[in-house]
């Protein structure tokens, strides 16, 4: 996955001079605040930007999601930071990445899974770092903030630390569509503030099913008959239908309602898709 | 409304690059971040502030006060993207705004009803669109945000598409102030997160009533003698009085205190002003 | 604490440029946006970062640890505005302060009492203001931050008013260290939304103690056995402990557990320290 390819595009890549940041921080303390003058502490002309700081506390798949599904909107070289750590203070890895125009920073506990997964990442390293004036508890604003900060205006990521090997990586296991008999099974990434349902599979997941005809969906133990429609705006009042959503990945939603309330389903949950099998 | 004079004006108007944001996408999505990504894609030196991402799920009214009490707190030829759109992915139109010197993009939901019935509004153009690359659900992200960025850069509104009638804009009717015998009657717009409960009733329509005088005030079916006062401050401990909020409009508010959880005022309710009849 | 060295660092003192905002506007309403819009109408340069908008409703002791732990993290020269202000209307002054590096502007009302308490302010000035233009209510809006523009753009601290003695300003007295014998007594200064418990107590506090035993923790009337762990990943597996936050404060936390909910613990509740007597 490491490709004398991946050196080349890292080496021409010109950095957008923007740090993205994902965080299960909140926005009650003043944790982010914190994180963002560290970054223009080490580098004054970094533009910053927040995609989410709500991601649920330690919310590994949903800080993986929240990033696969945004980083692309930005422009090329521009650097992702990801701190939702767990393991603060302890031996795991800070990465850093490199891939699909775009470099990220990370720790090494699943957050980079989806991209893994996905061939995303070409160049990857562990990053190196002293313990001066670092603190044990905030290892997002005492050290990978300056890293940001750092690749952002240009620094090279091998610069920073030994190469890993993506095999070394922690993946998360939870969201893996699998193709059975005439079904397709995948689960629940993430329950937006809308209450969509925002399901693992994709649509070259869906070959083996014909769309524009119904669709069985289960969920948390319920069977229902749903059609794939274009936009909320044509689902049936109050009635739960299929959508792709605006990232590319099958949801389930209800026409200005709230699906995973009316079905009682969580982040998390399976899903399984089949062909309503029709009597002739 | 749409005059000679505006297409000079907008002629004329010279960009801030600024362009700023409403919705109601919430703040634990990465949806406001995915946006500012497709902002800063179409134009890298654009500079994006947030001014709420917190409008109630579909709160047309709540958006439209949103932004007709903050556009002009910012620089002129500011853009004011709002997306609070239900109707996403059907054939509402979307809208490219100029007036007061400022620009505005929003779906043709209601969300200008207060400007246009203020006629802030001097030029409106209907946006024309290709489906290329467009998601169903997301056209915040995928249309006007771009739109956004093109008007901040200084592209004109004409070249978004045709113009549009004011007269063919959906309005809301909530909020209008009526004048009656001895009495003035609007509604609620809006519980702030204070508790303080914000009015449509401004000074201008309050001429026929003696502000220096005890008023009446009816309020979801109570009614209750406040004065209006110069500051939260100088309320009396504990009890409702009235204030001019920082906008303009008339405001009933406890000093310290939540007014809307101690009187059980929502959004919508209607408020009517009486002046105290005293005996002689 | 004014001394002749203050006035020449004040003199030398380089803007940065940026303004960092601590409210307790919250996020729902559009008062934060309007702030930035007066920011930026003020000087179209500034840069505006975003410290804390949650602070607890006129939470000023908040207010003064979220100021105390975040301005340092930010380069020197940089504007923080608080606007924490019950007394918005009333005659509280509004100071403009400059100590250890940066600038500050809040109303006098303890917001900058642990600014204070740790001589870190070097200069002082109570603000002039005109009554024209401005609402009563949103001072923050229409006096602060045009002021705090005008500080990062370069004007003069005591050309905004003026001197002001430190011994004037309002103090606030929770959260003091006091030293008993053989025990040392603070208080709970703030619960972060993880649950971590951040206690007044420093390490300069505790010479008293040996902290490589264990230590009794008096909280809530409850007493328990902690040890001082290096990081949350080294807590026993859901038994509360003791650590330094990233602040340099002694916390009382559980690895990926919320120790406030456990313990049963509120802001403001007193904390008392023991070494645990162990009988030979």
């Amino acid at each position: 996955m490491i490709s004398p390819l991946g050196e080349i595009l890292e080496e021409n890549m010109e950095p957008s001079g923007i740090v993205t940041l994902i965080t299960d921080f909140g926005l009650s303390d003043p944790y982010v605040g914190q994180l963002k003058g560290a970054l223009l502490s080490s580098w004054r002309a970094v533009q910053i930007v927040d995609i989410c700081h709500q991601v649920q506390r330690h919310g590994l798949l949903e800080g993986a999601y929240c990033l696969a599904t945004s980083y692309h909107h930005f422009p090329a070289g521009t650097v992702h930071l990801i701190v939702v750590d767990p393991g603060v203070g302890t031996d795991r890895a800070i990465l850093a990445a490199q891939g699909d125009g775009h470099l990220f920073i990370a720790p090494d506990n699943g957050l980079l899974s989806i991209l893994l997964a996905g061939h995303k990442i070409q160049s990857l390293h562990r990053v190196g770092h002293s313990q001066a004036g670092v603190s044990a508890t905030f290892h997002g604003r005492d050290i990978m903030a300056p890293l940001a900060a750092d690749l952002a205006r240009g620094r090279s990521l091998k610069s920073l630390g030994e190469e890993y090997a993506p095999a070394d990586c922690i993946l998360l296991e939870a969201g893996r569509v699998e193709q059975g008999e005439g079904e397709v099974r995948g689960a629940v990434l993430r329950i937006d503030s809308f209450g969509n349902i925002r399901t693992s599979i994709r649509a070259t997941d869906l070959t083996a099913l014909r769309l524009d005809l119904p669709l069985e969906v289960e969920l948390s133990g319920q069977r229902m008959v749903m059609l794939l429609s274009w936009t909320y705006g044509l689902l049936d009042g109050g009635r739960p239908g299929l959508l792709w959503d605006s990232d590319g990945f099958l949801e389930v939603a209800v026409n200005q309602g709230d699906a995973a309330a009316l079905l009682g389903v969580e982040q998390g949950a399976a899903v399984v898709l089949r062909q309503v099998s029709i009597r002739q």
